[in-house]
């Protein structure tokens, strides 16, 4: 029987988000089934910075996406970011080693049939448009992310 | 036969609080069976802020008390507080949504038979007294938490 | 049969750290079989402050040796860290209470047939060396680490 992994995406950091994808991109090589469900400032991975729309959003609305980076690649670091500094450090280390950046990893899930949820409450708390995200992500609420978890063999908050 | 979820909340910050709580609500919606099982600084979401009591507590136990949050509501976010001001702008997006504030969830929880554990060595680290506590709050150590959590069909970190 | 503990150590805080080594601990004491799994900051646990090595790094991994403590009592905590005045404070709770400091409990762990992995691509990207580790620490990738989360019981993301 196929062995299944869930993920919850919670922080939306640059180092954790890449945790998070790179667990998924390696349990799809291994033939499990992943679920990703991206909650509060995990649905900043979400974004397709092309899509980005400021229509008819409220002055927070607004502000919020003015204040959170459309591109993955400037998220910051959870730990010792240092006004972006310390990121930066991090992708020189990255780039170093030739190991691919964080857009990287979320083109490779893209690609690897991982279940893209997204939570609906955030969503609308944070004024985010279908419209913005990636075709493949589906707006769904916490009963439908339950009913995923219980059924998989590995659940993770991140 | 019931399936349970089993939430440890280690830190405490307004959104991570939030995210933990909405998921305990909602798995009891679906009839699971709920555990919360708090330390460290997820310790801050049991106190009745009418019980708070400095009698009999140490210099650092003191100065503790007097730098975290009475009140939930005051609980920083983990990422964007800005010294309070995105937590008020957060907060002024839950109200333009008419979505529950924090203590909302928390009062539901209360109220929906979630079983509330404290872990024994953090009151005692953090001086806290089981009467400044919601009187549905039981005080067990870490072997308690894993008995529960073992128990689980999900399990999680938050 | 046996139960098995999965521990995903991301964080590496001195809170967090805490939390993760006392429920492993707490669970050989109950006979569960544990796996930590060590990665980006989590990675700070596992160096010997007698080996750490500086020859043959790059700048970048220099900078980051001298960055990061070599002694983990030297960690920052995950909140009210206040430049490491909260941090003092929390440790003279942990004095006045006479409990152990985080140290005590990672040797604890490593004496009590805990496995303790490392993430190959982390190890790689922050260009530490398996000499700088404490000699049970092994280096696998993140397929391994899926492998034993799937087999556990319990897994979280710390």
């Amino acid at each position: 029987m196929e062995k299944r992994l869930n993920l919850l995406m919670f922080s939306g950091e640059y180092d954790k988000a890449m945790a998070g994808l790179i667990l998924a991109n390696s349990a799809r090589d291994l033939n499990i089934e992943v679920t990703m469900f991206f909650t509060f400032w995990g649905l900043l991975l979400l974004r397709d910075p092309e899509k980005i729309d400021m229509e008819g959003k409220s002055i927070y609305e607004k502000m919020f996406g003015v204040l959170t980076p459309e591109d993955v690649e400037k998220l910051p670091l959870s730990r010792m970011n240092y006004a972006g500094i310390g990121k930066r450090m991090m992708q020189e280390m990255l780039d170093e080693k030739e190991a691919p950046p964080l857009i990287a990893f979320l083109k490779g899930a893209r690609k690897k049939q991982i279940k893209f949820l997204a939570c609906k409450l955030s969503v609308e708390i944070l004024g985010f448009k279908q419209e913005e995200f990636y075709p493949e992500v589906e707006i769904v609420d916490a009963k439908v992310y339950l009913e995923d978890a219980l059924k998989s063999d590995i659940q993770l908050f991140i």
